[in-house]
């Protein structure tokens, strides 16, 4: 749908302009000292996966308003990552959740895949929806449920993922549970923890060698009184006990209000154990809006942390990846407009004088520290940002891009305007 | 389903041992000064109404587990609320959902409800979804869409709501809005607002002059920025500009984290302007859980605070209603059990020696007034709401007597384990 | 002040009625299985520590109301638990902070309270403060100071509380740090959580081996951005690290809104690392406002789970204290009603049916399972927890009782209406 | 202390890479159609006002911390404003609290503001803390006291407060009531509200006609459970039951947690009653720390509406004022960091293209409108604030040029480490 002259050709009007801009902030940060080059390769280097259910429109429990175009079939989801891939050059990898995406093909899925540049990410399985096939309910629970049984399915469908995954070349298995409470009573807390450790221990063992387990938590939802994996430290408690492929994963919208998200992928990068990001922005609860539309200072934190962390740390590398719910957005749009500000809060994150803050903590010059941080994050960078993508092939502004070459319209036409994606 | 008889036959086991349990606490209490013939009669008196909507399963945007023998017809609904009647004698009334439950015989339906002494209660617009028949999309708000087309769809709505409700005895509208923003600039503020009260101003003049506009609000979800009505401030403010016939409805669920919503019940009251409440209870955001199942003690301070105000202020009869979401339980059961949460606080609210209390304040006496509540609070009131009940003819332990008559499995065998019930 | 006679004679104008209402729960209970003599001994055995600190007014940064007659001396902090306990005989422990009460006399301090029957339980170490002798100042962190010298420091003060405690008979040592950050970039948190370990370390190894380092956690405040020991995660891992004499301490106040507590207690249980709990309630942040006062279902189901523990788990035992700040009310009356509500508390968690309880479990009967909580909880519980005071000598109704015997008015005329207690 | 000839020279460093990135910039925006000198003189023009009790070293209930040379008379207090003003040529007002800043000679203490270029900007009473000359004590309340006698002081004192005002050109009364309630039953909610109602009125009743009178609201603290005006709809209330003087005054931290404020600023200058700013950050409670710090995309979205709304509504002119406490830092370099983030947040929100946002509206472009604040907010506008500060004789980096000159050695060495300030 989009080759690298169409974009060569939109690029044209902006780049004169961009010029100037990189060429300004360039001489700025050169004069400070910083390698300028390194840092845009490094922008450049950075790639957060698609998941596959953030291709279609989301919802609420209160109604669903569908957009039109909405891809229905692996293959039409991996075209349309293919598409953002194109304009932004950051989103080269893909997380399925099955059994949204069971692949009937894989070396056809993978072709494909290949010839867009995309690799798959973590795969995700899904216990918290009963399939029309299934035996049991996870109504109650899944990994942690009371019954046996049920615990059994759901393992058995952990398995089968990492299963599909090995087949495309996943890495990692990502555990996201749902089990939990409404009610106090409703099930033993203890009983229900020591019932999760021992399914994932069935899970983990049949984990191969080369990949991760990586377990979210989350606070609440769809569970109203309590979630079996609460916070971080359920979390990390698990992953401890588990072993060395197993390792934390952090979704930024999974949080009691107020939390020091920072704080925690400090914390979890000191022990080597933070193992990916599930990146999104919310202002009440898990509200899986757009990326930096509503705490971009908070991201920016988060990423000096990473930042700082992979320099001074042998945290193993981390999965990326966005995920959202796009109720209102096209969802191409807000999964462009996520990248980019993820890409500005990295670049933001690799312009901090280190060296300095050491310096200013050492003396407990809060001022200053502060000073530092916000030195860069004022910085404007998105020069840095441009530039990266430019070099490889992308559009120097990617939503404007996909404005440009009406891409909505065009999978209307393609795929009809009742097109429904699979899963949320 | 049930009539009297089964009823009381189901009551003989537990009789004598309420009966001690009676006698017992009506001692203590007439010893107190207490006229506790008119507490009881108090407590029977009050009906909650069953929104028709809560009588299916509810569910997340992660999903929904039905459960069976679910109502699919209005009809059916008012069955159900028949049953609920039958066994607490508390529930004698259903708010209906329009366009979900709109009457095909207005007669016909009114016979039946009349039948299981059931009223109609205020009626509920519905601009949060699009349905089959709409010209225009609620995507980005209805009464306060930037579009005037839009905004008149949603009038006409709401008039012919009421025009439903006019037929079936209702008295009052519920209104309540999912406008709003999930992202700032996404609309403006003031405009919103301004558009709100013009489309409310139309819906007001369509008014019978026997009835009132209820106005709900709440600060998030589904829009997950901004809502056009976030808080009792907006909805006050939008009730005054209309006039006498307008006031604010409080939902539970709907307030940010720590709200003391017994302080906003007694301003809404001291100002004549509290017109109703839905019941529920919730620990994170919106849960919709079972009412007193979470902080009971919260709900028995607002009852103290509404038994206050209806006997000290000029503030008009109020609407109550349940409206939960039962993703779990049996909504039958749920709502059962949220009928003796609330006749269970408004109990304990009774027993409170106002008097007493305000002698304690006028001395600044704080530990004392904390006594005096907590007498309340501590009493075991269940013989008293057991008692009412009783007398009316209902069951002394209703969610006993529904197991008992094994009632869920009568209605799936009747109506089917995949009958689906309308709405959310 | 207070002898038992006296006491004695102010029961005889309650005891009539308490026989009555002891009896009928006792009919009603012993029917339903219930040893209730055993249940009378549980309640009537658990003694709640009093902290000093909370004998005298406390404030907040925008002043204090002093009340007058407060204990300016260990001394007469001793006495005041005396009186405290003489009159509900569940304050059998006083929790003594370094450096305001350091004893001079260790015997004589020890005579006294053997005399009142008072024991001591944890000491409580000071560096959120900054002393007239220190050497350095604590106002950028304590123990993951960045500065060598400041570390150094705290951790001795911390060996010299433990030295306090070694002659007072005490076996624990609770370690609240205020360190943190109230900007970003303030320190490295990774650098700030090691040096914490690292002083820990070295204060744990002059722990005696029948004590325990009980480790406190707090989210914010008087830190607003950041605590070197936010959650329970960052507790535990501290006390896992440490040893099995370190373990966590649950302060109720110090959770971010909407945590579910009783959860934690479970797992830490679970682990067997809990190690105690300060008790008080609060709505907002940290409020320190009277145990139960706001709160009472969440403090029952924590409750709930600290009796499913202590049967089940291998949880060492607990230290139990009050830690609230006596701002409004009379600090004795406020202490008096907060070991109310906790014995209420923990009488409604042994009457659960714990067994029944599993068995809803069992059967994913959700609304069955809150039924039986909600059957304790709804039970008027005070004839036993009175009962189990008036068998050990105390007062059927302690806080009348208190003012029964006008002790605040004699504490002022012999101690003055300006005296003011150490500490915060 | 500071001329201008001493901040001409530290700027020459500075200037020629200033000039190079203003002109930069100049020319990007300038492209775009921004009249670029009006915009620097929009900035230039903001004066943020200094409350007098910001000078000095904050504190928590837990202890403060001093910081050395701190102004203890109001004369020293002044005369810090004058170096901040100097240094930034925006600090040009002071805000006095009575009784901690009464004035022994008004034409001295006018005449040394006016050679300093302040002037007085709104006057605030305190009636949160006991004085030593008080009859009655506010332990319980002030302006809500149940006690008439205690009301009648509090009046007094806000009308002394006014006759101060006068004396010094202030126009602006700003009542911050701490009155509210820490348990329920304390006092009844809709007494305490009719009483501040009607205490309010007294003192409206003396205000002179060109006087505002600012209403402040917040949630809890130094009361937690109810405080009388918990929010803006009570303020508004309030206000509008008072009179066209009286107005609502927004503090950034007297929300509950994740309050859309900039909705609530929206909403009140559509109405007309916006009167003024408390500006601060925090990220749990009202943390206040230096604005900015924590949440400067809130500050921004904040500032776009206060733009829009001075351009759009026909509210009156707004009182800005900084109001925060300086626990770590030294508060004169708090004060220069959270004037200059206001100064930037108000340059990125004038730089809005708010037709184009308009636009996008019309269509519900949501990705569009999003992208529209973020092209400002991204937008590096420093150098805007540097030329406008630049322009009037300020220090390009103020904090910088803080340090340069040794400001707060120079007082220590004046007034001492030990010298405190009055209030907080």
């Amino acid at each position: 749908m989009l080759d690298q002259n169409k974009i060569k050709t939109f690029n044209k009007e902006q780049l004169p302009s961009h010029k100037i801009n990189f060429d300004h902030l360039e001489e700025r940060l050169t004069q400070k000292g910083l390698d300028l080059e390194a840092v845009v390769d490094q922008i450049g280097a950075l790639q957060i996966a698609v998941p596959s259910w953030a291709l279609g429109t989301g919802g609420t429990r209160f109604g669903r308003f569908s957009l039109g175009g909405e891809p229905s079939t692996l293959e039409e989801k991996i075209k349309d990552v293919g598409i953002l891939h194109a304009l932004n050059q950051s989103s080269g990898a893909i997380s399925l959740h099955i059994p949204w995406d069971i692949p009937k093909d894989y070396n056809a899925i993978k072709d494909l895949a290949n010839g867009l540049d995309i690799v798959f990410d973590a795969v995700n399985s899904n216990t918290f929806q009963d399939q029309a096939e299934s035996l049991h309910s996870y109504k109650f629970g899944s990994l942690s449920h009371i019954d046996k049984a049920v615990r059994k399915e759901a393992i058995l469908h952990n398995k089968e993922v990492i299963n599909h995954g090995i087949e495309l070349g996943s890495k990692a298995l990502t555990v996201w549970l749902a089990d939990g409470t409404s009610f106090s009573g409703q099930h033993d807390f203890r009983g229900a923890f020591q019932r999760t450790l021992e399914s994932l221990e069935e899970i983990y063992d049949h984990l191969p060698s080369d990949w991760k387990l990586l377990i979210e938590y989350k606070p609440y939802e769809p569970n109203f009184y309590s979630m079996v994996i609460p916070d971080w430290g359920t979390s990390h408690l698990l992953a401890s006990k588990l072993g060395d492929q197993a390792s934390t994963l952090v979704d930024l919208g999974h949080h009691l209000p107020n939390t020091n998200i920072e704080q925690i992928v400090a914390l979890l990068m000191h022990l080597n154990k933070l193992g990916g990001f599930h990146f999104n922005d919310s202002k009440y609860g898990d509200d899986d809006l757009t990326v930096g539309s509503i705490k971009p200072y908070q991201l920016f934190l988060i990423f000096c942390e990473l930042v700082k962390g992979m320099r001074e740390t042998a945290n193993p590398e981390l999965s990326w990846m966005i995920d959202a719910s796009h109720n209102l957005k096209d969802p191409m749009e807000d999964l462009l407009q996520s990248v980019e500000s993820i890409k500005i809060a990295f670049a933001k994150a690799l312009l901090v004088d280190y060296d300095r803050l050491k310096v200013a903590q050492s003396k407990n010059d809060v001022a200053g520290g502060q000073s530092i941080l916000q030195e860069a994050f004022r910085t404007d960078v998105r020069p840095l940002v441009k530039e990266s993508i430019y070099r490889k092939g992308g559009a120097l502004d990617a939503l404007e891009a996909y404005r440009y070459f009406d891409i909505r319209n065009k999978l209307i036409s393609e795929r009809g305007r009742d097109s429904k994606s699979t899963g949320l």
